[in-house]
């Protein structure tokens, strides 16, 4: 596996040049000037991203990184946390919310158990080859009580993400999508996005799948509660992600790593793939230039963690589902920003005045 | 052909048994309850426009309805008007904005000449057959001198885009997006927003294909004469469209009207189709539940024409070409929306416990 450092050190900030190439030929096309707004700046940035004017979406890939959380026993999510290997087994029979999206957009959908807590026993799901078993551990600890995982931990589930979706570019994939699932995942998430965005928790701490006012009340004490025993570092990535994150999350993380190493475009999707983006982010700041927001979900803090970033999501359709959904979604659009891009004539191809 | 009297009087309000079924429906999908927001409301709507649990979109067209329009002798445009008929003959070429965009979500681009003012000769172009010639007239009447066109001919712009929708409807396409092309129609759309919903000239005027400050003074000062001269009553839709219209937009407002008759889903584009759309709800008020409103343009009005339409668009990407291509791009939402209303297991079948 490669170390950590050396990941960091093979990223570079997108080239401002092919983005300008870009912008030019963009003036080009048959259109009024940037007439198509935000899906001029989508097919630049890839432009960028890919160092071409011709850029491709030949395959995409929603990579979904699972796992589970020593803090649900605090009570901080509508579900129980048997949902987690459930929707695994869901995700693999292509029964779930990210399968159906996927299929529309093209999308190839991976699940990396990154630290699940029981063994799942998939023999006989026709999609178990879909499914990846690297799990970090059994779950996080209760980040209450102490580091949700050890400093060693964290850089281990970056590295699987950034192995998983390293497997992925390097079998074609240029459109790369994160994706969740983990009950309680928003809760590690919130705590994140409070420490690296120095949000409230009254602003980041959201209802995840559905807690009520109490469980809202409660959920912010929780979060307050890990972050005050644990002091996590906000100039320290790795430090935030080992004391209140996830493995998912690490995975996530390592997986936006990837993307920026080997220069492909990377789909955020909502709060905890978000709050992978900040950890990736924390550790390189170049990978922003790599990275969409593939939307704005309903979950309270994630607009202001996308604000941090930097990023404006491409759909804004109240989604809080996770899965990678979001992601899925928004890829069609930034195709269609591409497919503009290569297909729409010249003015003067179409022999059309320009004024 | 039908006459308008008897369109009318065929349109009936979108069930609400329908939409409550299909509400039911959506909380027993493996996810949290209304994760996917937005989402829920379009497959939702779509059950209650087709009457079924089993929304289908298997077939998609674009009507891109064009015509010219005698305003554009003020000046009121930044392009020449030969970029009308110039465009179709790329649309038909597939070489523009709609025909990238249309190519992705699986779309068929229909291009309706209602009024161009040159009789193209199209024998040379691949795509000659997606032209339906059914000119109204030559391009419009300048309207600050008197009507765009007479009643009579806006009657029949309606029912050239009721005739040409329902074809489609008929051959088949259960999804149709709107679309247009007309050099000087912002300035006709424009008119009807203000008449319609309203609005100061200052708000509903914009710059359109991109004019100066003081070509924008002059667009606000020209819609002013056209009122003024014309005074069109707001509670006649076919008067507001005759007086201060344009082809095209009579055919985007028949387009709609069929949709609702033949009870298909309508995605509208932008501000010109959502001017046209505001003529058919003046014409008919049920109109509105069969309309989805795919983007907000980055023209100025739009947001207002959306607003008095009680629509919340699907995309706000700040594009403002036209041709169609908001609607078009939405179209791949609405498509999902409705795979995950059909494709997504329920929590029994899937086997996940519920909260």
């Amino acid at each position: 596996m490669m170390k950590l450092v050396e990941i960091i050190d093979g990223i570079r900030p997108v080239d401002p040049g092919w983005i300008q190439k870009a912008r030019e030929r963009t003036t080009q096309l048959v259109m009024p000037t940037r007439a198509l707004g935000r899906l001029h700046e989508i097919s630049e940035r890839l432009c960028g991203i890919q160092q071409t004017l011709e850029p491709r979406i030949k395959k995409k890939a929603i990579l979904v990184m699972a796992a589970d959380h020593g803090v649900v026993t605090e009570g901080v999510s509508a579900y129980p946390q048997e949902v987690t290997p459930a929707m695994v087994q869901t995700f693999l029979a292509g029964g779930a919310g990210i399968n159906a999206i996927s299929r529309q957009v093209g999308a190839d959908v991976w699940v990396v158990d990154v630290g699940i807590i029981p063994r799942l026993d998939v023999s006989n799901i026709p999609g178990a080859d879909r499914l990846i078993v690297e799990k970090v551990g059994h779950g996080t600890a209760n980040f209450t009580r102490g580091p949700a995982m050890s400093r060693q931990d964290a850089e281990k589930a970056l590295q699987i993400g950034f192995e998983q979706a390293t497997r992925l570019i390097e079998d074609g994939a240029d459109l790369l999508g994160t994706g969740d699932m983990g009950i309680g995942n928003t809760t590690p998430s919130a705590a994140i996005g409070a420490i690296l965005c120095g949000a409230s928790l009254d602003a980041i701490v959201g209802r995840g799948t559905g807690i009520d006012e109490a469980g809202l009340a409660r959920k912010r004490d929780i979060v307050r509660q890990g972050i005050e025993a644990n002091t996590p570092n906000p100039e320290d990535g790795l430090d935030v992600l080992a004391k209140v994150g996830g493995f998912e999350i690490g995975g996530i993380a390592g997986t936006i790593l990837a993307g920026a190493y080997h220069r492909r475009a990377l789909v955020v999707d909502g709060f905890i793939s978000t709050a992978g983006a900040l950890i990736a982010r924390a550790l390189c700041p170049n990978v922003s230039d790599y990275v969409f927001a593939g939307h704005c979900s309903a979950e309270a803090g994630h607009r202001i963690m996308l604000k941090h970033l930097g990023l404006a999501p491409i759909l804004d359709l109240g989604m809080r589902l996770g899965e990678g959904t979001g992601a899925a979604l928004a890829m069609g659009v930034i195709e269609g920003a591409v497919r503009m891009f290569k297909e729409v004539l010249t003015f003067k191809e179409a022999g059309v005045a320009n004024k």
